[in-house]
C-alpha cells in the first residue's frame, strides 16, 4: 500500500468547508522558552477537539453507496469515536462505536448527540474492540480503522498541508505518536513538498512501540498516562512501513514534561491541549539542543482534556514549580501554637491552604504536635524565606516535598 | 471630551503592526447552548494575555517628545501593567510600574521582563496608586490612566472595529465593564459603524458601580471576586459619559455564573479566560430570553488567571454539575466496614478521591464512626444510582454537598 502527496492533496478538496483550517501561528513566548522559532498547529480547534475529524470523514466520504447505507463501527475510548460519529452524522450514515463500559458520560452523550448508535461493552478497549469487530462481521459494516488505513492517513496528512502554506520554511516537524496514522500522513505530504524537511516523533516514555519497531529497543513499562490518545500498544502495520527511513527519530516523553507542556499552553497560549497534544511541546523544551534556533511546526492534536485531570495537573505544577510546598513542623500541643506558626507565615506574604494536624504517630515527644501545612508562595526564593522564617522559632520545620 | 469613530480609527493605525488582529469567530456549540448565534473575540490571545495591549499603546504613541523621555508611570495589579511596560519597551519609554507588596512574582517578573522599573509598594491598589500619583507628581512623568483617557479609550475601541469586519451584522454586542474603557471604546466605533447595533455590558454583581452610574441603585457587597480585572470601586467619568443613553443596559453576573462560562470556554473552546473575561458569556447564558435567535458579538477580554484558581474553579464546576459529591454515611467502627463501603461504590464505577473518617464529632452510637467520601461520577444519574448502592446496606447515607 502505497500512500502519495496526491492521495493527501485529494483528501485536503474532500474536506474543503467540512472541517476546519485551523490556526497555524508562531508563538513569541514559547520560542524564546526553547531558543527555537516554534510554529503551533492548533488541532484543538477542530470541532470536536482533536485532528480525528479529518481522517474519518474523509474514510467515509470514500465508502461506497452500499457501504454507507449499511453503515459503519468503530471502536474508540475518545478522539476517534468522535471524529467518526461527527463525520457520519453529515454524510448520513448510521455509525455504530463501541465503547468501554464506563466511559464517561460526557464522552457518550456527545457521541450520541451526533447521532451515532453507542454501545458500552467490554471493561477494556481490546475488549470494546473484539465486539465491534464482532459486530462489524456479523452485520456486515465496514469497521473504521483509527490509523492503519490508507484514507484515514491521507486524511491526517492534510495538517501538513495546512502548517507548510501558513510556514513555507519550517525545518522540521514534530508530530505525537500513537497508532502512526498522524505521523505518516503529515510525512507523506511534507516530504512530497520539501524532501529536507525533517519529520521527528513524539511518544509517550510508557508506550514508546513505534520507536522500538523503526528504531530497536525493548522493555515498555506501558501503565497510565496522561496521554491516553497516544497509548498505543499496537502500532500500525501501515503507518509504520509509510514513515519507516522518512522519520528521523521518535523522542520519548516523560508524564511530567507532558504535564508541564500542558500548562506551558495553558499559561502562554491561553490554549487547553490534552497530554496527548502536548507531546511535541514536551519534546522541543526537553531537547533544546536538536532543536536550537531552527523552525519547528509543532502539532497540537487534541485538546481533550478530563477536568479533575486538568485540575491535578495545574496543581502539581505548582508543586513542580515551587510556588506550592509542604512543611512539617513540630509545635507544642498548647492553645496558640497553631496561629503562631500561621501568623509567621502570613506574616511574611505565605498562603496557607491545607492543614493537617496530628499527635499519634509523631516520632517526636507526646507533647508536641505534628503540623503539615500546604503553602502557596510567590517562588522558591519566597519559600526559602519562609522556611527560614518559621525555622528561626521552631527549628523541627522541614519541607516534606521531595520534588521542590 | 468627545470622542468620534475617526478617533477609533486613527487608533487602528497606530496598531497596525502593533497588537494581534485576534480571531473572531463563530462558536457553534457554545451558539446552540444559548440558543443565540455567538461570534467571540479571542483578545485572551494578546501578546500580554488581554485587550489592554491596545488602548496602552496608543496613550504612549500619542506623547509628545519630552514626555517619552521623561517616562510614564501607571498602577495596575494586572492586564493595564502589562499592557503599559510592554507598550514602553517597543516605544523606548522608560516606565515606572507601582504594584501592591505581595503581587504574585510571575506578574512582577512579566512587568519587569518588559524593561520596567517595578515599584512595590502599599498593600492595596489604592496604596499603590497613591504612590504612583507621587512619583509621577515629583518627578513630571505622565501617570498612563486604565480607561479615563480619550487616547485608551479609542484605542480599546478598536476591538469593535476588527469584530464588525469579521461579523457585520452582529445585532448586539456584550462587553466586560470594569472602569469602562473598553465598553466606551467600543460603543463609539460600533455605533458609528451601525447606528442599530445595540451594545450591552457584563459587570460582576459583587461591583456593580457602572450599572448603577447609568441606570441607578445602590448597595454594592464588593468583595473578593474571581474578575478581580472589573473589580472597580470609581468607574470613570469620562468613560459613563460616553456610554450614557448608547449602552441599553448592564447586566450583572455572578461568582458561579462568571466560574461556569470559565468552564464552558475551557471545555467547548478549548480557551482560557479570565474572570473578567467570561463575564460576557456568563451575561448571555443566564439571560438567554434577551439574546435568543440573534447574532451576538461576545468580548473574551482576557486570559490571565492565576493557575491555582483555575484549578479551583474546574474542581467547583464539577460539584456543581454533580460530577463530584460528598456522601456521608455512618459504619460500624470494624475491620472491614471501609473496604465494604468503598467496594459497593468502585462496582458501580465511581471514583472514590478524598476520605475522611472520624469517630469523635459523630452523633451516632460510641461503636460507630462517620465516614465522608468525595466521589466523582459520571453525572448526577449515576450519583443517584451510587446513592441507593450505598443506601441499601447504610441507611444512614446522605449527600453532604447542598449544591447537588
Amino acid at each position: 500500500m502505497t500512500i502519495s502527496i496526491d492521495d493527501v492533496r485529494n483528501a485536503a478538496r474532500i474536506l474543503e468547508g467540512a472541517v476546519e483550517v485551523t490556526p497555524c501561528t508562531p508563538s513569541r513566548t514559547l520560542s524564546q522558552l526553547a531558543g527555537a522559532e516554534l510554529w503551533i498547529k492548533f488541532e484543538n480547534l477542530q470541532y470536536t477537539g482533536s485532528f480525528k475529524d479529518r481522517g474519518a470523514y474523509v474514510k467515509l466520504h470514500g465508502l461506497g453507496a452500499s457501504e454507507r447505507s449499511a453503515g459503519v463501527v468503530a471502536v474508540s475510548a475518545g478522539n476517534h469515536a468522535q471524529g467518526v460519529a461527527y463525520a457520519a452524522q453529515r454524510l448520513g450514515i448510521p455509525a455504530t462505536i463501541a465503547l468501554p463500559v464506563g466511559t464517561p458520560f460526557v464522552k457518550v452523550k456527545r457521541t450520541e448527540d451526533f447521532g451515532a448508535h453507542v454501545v458500552l461493552k467490554g471493561s477494556t478497549l481490546a475488549e470494546s474492540s473484539a465486539h465491534a469487530h464482532e459486530i462489524a462481521d456479523q452485520a456486515g459494516l465496514a469497521f473504521i480503522h483509527p490509523y492503519d488505513d490508507a484514507q484515514v492517513i491521507a486524511g491526517q496528512g492534510t495538517v501538513a498541508l495546512e502548517m507548510l502554506e501558513a510556514a513555507p520554511d519550517l525545518d522540521v516537524l514534530v508530530v505525537p505518536v500513537g497508532g502512526g496514522g498522524l505521523i505518516a500522513g503529515m510525512t507523506v505530504a511534507a516530504k512530497g513538498i520539501n524532501p529536507e524537511i525533517e519529520v521527528i516523533g513524539a511518544e509517550a516514555t510508557l508506550y514508546p512501540f513505534m520507536r522500538q519497531k523503526l528504531f530497536g529497543g525493548s522493555g515498555a513499562p506501558q501503565g497510565q498516562t496522561i496521554a491516553e490518545s497516544i497509548a498505543v500498544r499496537d502500532v500500525g502495520g501501515v503507518t509504520s512501513a509509510v514513515i519507516q527511513g522518512q522519520v528521523s527519530d521518535i523522542l520519548l516523553v516523560s508524564e511530567d514534561d507532558m504535564e508541564h507542556a500542558i500548562c506551558l499552553y495553558l499559561g502562554i497560549e491561553k490554549t487547553l491541549a490534552e497530554g496527548a497534544g502536548a507531546a511535541g511541546l514536551a519534546a522541543v523544551m526537553t531537547n533544546p539542543d536538536r532543536f536550537r534556533g531552527r523552525k519547528v511546526g509543532l502539532v497540537l492534536s487534541g485538546g481533550n482534556i478530563d477536568p479533575r485531570l486538568l485540575a491535578s495537573v495545574v496543581m502539581r505544577d505548582m508543586v513542580r514549580e515551587g510556588r506550592i510546598a509542604r512543611l512539617r513542623v513540630e509545635i507544642p500541643d498548647l492553645p496558640g501554637a497553631l496561629g503562631r506558626v500561621c501568623n509567621i507565615i502570613g506574616d511574611l506574604g505565605g498562603n496557607i491552604i491545607e492543614v493537617s494536624h496530628q499527635r499519634v504517630f509523631s516520632t517526636g515527644p507526646a507533647k508536641e504536635a505534628e503540623l503539615v501545612l500546604a503553602v502557596e508562595t510567590r517562588d522558591r526564593k519566597h519559600l526559602q524565606v519562609i522556611l527560614e522564617g518559621v525555622g528561626a522559632e521552631y527549628s523541627s520545620v522541614e519541607l516534606l516535598d521531595p520534588k521542590t
